[in-house]
């Protein structure tokens, strides 16, 4: 097994083909930060819209995230003159602050379970215990600056993408996404759009977090707006990018788009969708089992997606591992963790799917001859 | 909404980084083939194991698929010499037999609901409607091909796939895949290791097709023997890059890997997996919740993960739809079609792993330094 | 130096971002292939074109070329229909004919001097000495076809591209390509647009050939009707792109675009190119010492480079050289051979120039938002 | 012609497969900076190294370049920790100082000739005339940021990468490079090994820089130590890998390698390189006109290479040119810039060879199966 004892290095913090984002930074290096290629020029750039997509996803927020008050700004290095893009990359920086080293002194000498931890060491060996290094959830806040540039452009073509936390471990919304009113999502720190079951979550979180432990969800998000015509329908189906944005997700487990695990309980007849016209003589389909993609390729209806979301791996009770020299022992962790990380995962969602649908809108733009 | 009237034109039928498949060909047209580039010099093909995967794929193999006789023989054109790779790339060829174009008349002017016969048309300008062209179930014989090359040098590593149908419609096993013994997967056509639960999938699929109906299902797949380190932390997440194979074949709605979906209804403390010395001295998990990888990297454990297949979108019921010409119609699918997808999916699901996984190898091998 | 010793093998086959080659194939296998990958759709294919494009490349063709004749009829296996590309890969295959493995006899056990057969010994391991394997001049072939598709689609934009030999060994053409009436260039074997000079370049290379010796040249292309607006202004630039795709012709040895290197013996006051206003208002440049590319982007002017070629490495003169053993000895070739390249390497030059312009076409129009 | 009127983007600001440079930043914006992906963990970082690297190409090094002092400080933000590079991104940045814009208002409403401000106008719509934005030299420190690191890299493999000023205007080196003391190099302000031709070369450039012209030149690039089997042999051969990253400097007009241009001059028989055995049994070729490479694949001899640079654009002479808005006009610059460019670019010729290097070291480990 000649993989076992080498050191390797990290390839590929770039994501997207003609829309990119290549990042870098660590949680206690001295920030975290990127480069966008491929944003078009003369696009005046909403600054306080970038801002607030970061505030989203910020720490402390609310009482149910991690106290941990980032501040969270951004500085952007370039691409951008008088308050429009010019075509160049977009080089950004986020300033890592308040960073309490010594809440990770109890982790330096040991694994924790279900983290990225040993791995990791195993891969590069090298033990960067400092709240997990690159492989810390500060990484996200790149994706959510890549995200909100990528949305600046699809609002300007009517694409609008939205998430929303409809499951919080065993609580889960039990209505279709047509009938929820999204202007309720931010209402609520769970980011839920039905005030009644986000208080459920809400309390759920909280005894769980009282515990000491920690809970998982689901995360729905609807794509609307989204033109005919965006996939490649082979390996590069609009559903397997999706799908593989969200996996690259820390803590995502499981990605389904329109009927997904469910649709197989029903038989084809059930679970095909009847095209019709539509009052402006528009080929639709009836229904959507399809999520919006077929083939591979969007067909003009809403994209819908869910993503599952782990519980956070550290807990404040007591588990089994081994240290680093191998020896068992055990972890309590201390310092200041998300007991779901949902709430703060929503705006990632988002952003994933907003730099994928533009990626493929460029890509489709390509091969107009 | 520009992207509403006009052609485009497909991109990347390229599959994979440094071990990657091109492939291409229709159903009605000459063949399909490919490109499979990045394969190691020096290894002796094993041809007899290449055809018999291409069998396993085969319509006609037993009365749960389709009766189309295809016979599937392939060509290799290029990078063996004297039985042994040369380290060029492998250039191959799969003619197309037995085509009955008129079984296809039918559908010429007509959408086929939930086929990808809308959204090409739209995207390309063109229908070419003789059973669905290049989003044809043939362009999965490509996938069998380079998934045969990929194993040969997975094999020699002590790296096997192993993929089984675990769920038809509502009945599922229900017992975790290492109380199973695969040996038992290719005894029963559909290819499931409980020999009484295959049953039941037999019978419900078979009364299903007797209806004109369709079912899908889940298959779940099993990755043994992978090494510590393979992986790219942040974009390139393996469950990333297996989640983006998988759901790159036709029909797939979701995928999951570990606990997945489930996993949500648990607590952190039961999700963990703590770590533990095993007899050798070796660091282990006591629990495999995680399927093998953390932080995206695989951590030596065995990977496992689930894909859901929803039913065929063919039927032998009358469906309402659209002409190309916006009419309304209806369609009662005539042909040889498959009911249930599941058994012939099974060798394509392991393909796509095990091209993952080479190609995941050699970036590894490449950080060498 | 770890990499002196093992065995490693060919990455990287396919050429191009958004149109794509994907080639296959050795000298003296079943035959050469490949993949033609982001080919519009909609376009009417002109296969009387197509084969004179290969016609053009194809030895046997005058006294000047080797007498070997190989028909090389291409066959497209996919990716149109009814004469129409339909979007989809379009694979092609061009089988071997005609092959004297005998020829290759006498090199099987040493390596011959500035060849590749020593390099991919050490790199691969593997020693294919029929004709040269993957290395050989056949794998061109595909460039031809590919090249063949991608002028189809410019010829429809009024872009065009034209080479043609400038320089043999000392001898070379003394007039900018203006002067030269390009209808001229196919009217002779050599390919060169002056009638005189053409003779003086067949005089010395029959007089290079019945010493047993080999010469090389000079190959210029012009791309006329470009528009402004091609190329990527920092890493991929046009002419970089450009040179990238000449210098992976076999037995290129250099590349220089507009005055290139007799460039550097003028001052910058002669060598700026002046903007002026044409008879119709629009921006030219006076003179065009840039190129037709300024800051790595075409400016609407003529695009030319030049190519150069080295002598083939086969001759029918005695050479020193080592077996594989590693033992001294002698070669002395037999086989049929050019004693000159350039004259077939002409349509060669145009194809991976005009591959290169149409990809680059489509990455600009990937950015139209 | 639909690509004359629109408004374009940046694409591809990565250079790079496996070992990646991303970069951002323009000339007078708040600096340039960029991501190294790629870079193997636990390599010790020599900041002096870096930091002199920077120097080299700094203005205001000597008389003979613009007296503009820059100091170009890089700041490392991640992927190094206590002094050791742990396999992460390595995200840097480089403030931009002693900036003065009015130098440029003579020419914010001008096209200067044979500078990049008329295509990018064009290309995006969008005119930041301040130093030439993202087309000014600023952003090749990035690049040698980058050459830095994988100098380090290369350093410890024994690999040596050396250029020189070998030519400027009409005066050039007469010697091969293995006659020459490359410790000479830095020791004159031209970057010369041969100390006399080096006052020639210092007496030219003043001369020509007194007359208010610039002049260009040839760097000549050596690289030592490389190991057998770097190059992919048919698109990626080594040699149009390094000739594309040269090509994709500013001002660069032509890239040759071993015999380049002048090899056509010779027959075959002359130009050929015999193999022989060396004293220690080793398989070598007793000339070295192949440049090292052979194949497309390093043979283990010195690569070697020479670039062409055109003269500075930027006059100090009165030019005719167009106004933005067509009309006709004359500019004479004003402002601090280099009357010939070569002894800033002799490193920058480096760092791209170093990167190039590396990157196909990476991709030939990949390979190790």
């Amino acid at each position: 097994m000649p993989l076992n004892n080498i050191v390797y290095f990290i390839l590929m913090n770039t994501f997207g083909n003609l829309f990119r984002l290549t990042s870098f930074g660590e949680s206690h290096g001295l920030g975290v930060g990127g480069v966008i290629d491929g944003f078009p020029a003369g696009v005046k750039i909403d600054f306080d819209f970038l801002q607030q997509e970061l505030n989203r996803r910020r720490p402390g927020q609310s009482l149910l995230t991690t106290p941990r008050k980032e501040l969270d700004k951004v500085e952007i290095l370039s691409g951008v003159y008088n308050g429009v893009s010019t075509g160049c990359p977009i080089g950004f920086l986020v300033r890592n602050e308040n960073q309490h080293s010594s809440d990770y002194d109890n982790i330096a000498q040991l694994f924790r379970p279900s983290h990225a931890d040993y791995t990791y060491y195993k891969k590069y060996g090298i033990r960067d215990y400092r709240g997990g290094g690159r492989s810390s959830a500060r990484e996200t806040i790149t994706r959510c600056v890549g995200g909100a540039f990528a949305k600046m452009v699809l609002r300007s073509k009517g694409i609008v993408v939205t998430a929303y936390t409809s499951q919080v471990g065993h609580l889960s919304l039990d209505r279709n996404y047509l009938e929820y009113d999204f202007s309720e999502i931010e209402k609520n720190p769970v980011r839920c759009p039905d005030a009644v079951k986000a208080e459920e979550f809400i309390s759920l979180i909280q005894e769980v977090k009282a515990e000491g432990d920690t809970i998982g969800g689901v995360i729905t998000c609807v794509i609307q707006g989204c033109p005919v015509g965006l996939g490649e329908p082979v390996f590069g189906k609009l559903h397997a990018a999706l799908g593989a944005a969200m996996l690259s997700i820390n803590a995502v487990k499981g990605f389904e788009y329109g009927s997904g695990f469910s649709g197989v309980l029903e038989r084809g007849s059930q679970q095909n969708d009847a095209f019709v016209l539509d009052e402006q003589g528009n080929i639709r389909t009836r229904t959507n089992r399809s999520g919006g993609i077929q083939g591979g390729i969007s067909n003009g209806e809403d994209i819908y997606f869910r993503v599952a979301f782990k519980p956070v791996a550290t807990l404040l009770k007591e588990q089994d591992t081994v240290k680093v020299d191998g020896n068992p022992t055990t972890l309590t962790a201390r310092g200041r963790h998300d007991a779901c990380v949902l709430p703060r995962a929503v705006p990632i969602v988002e952003a994933m799917a907003a730099m994928t649908i533009l990626d493929y809108i460029l890509l489709a733009q390509s091969s107009k001859c």
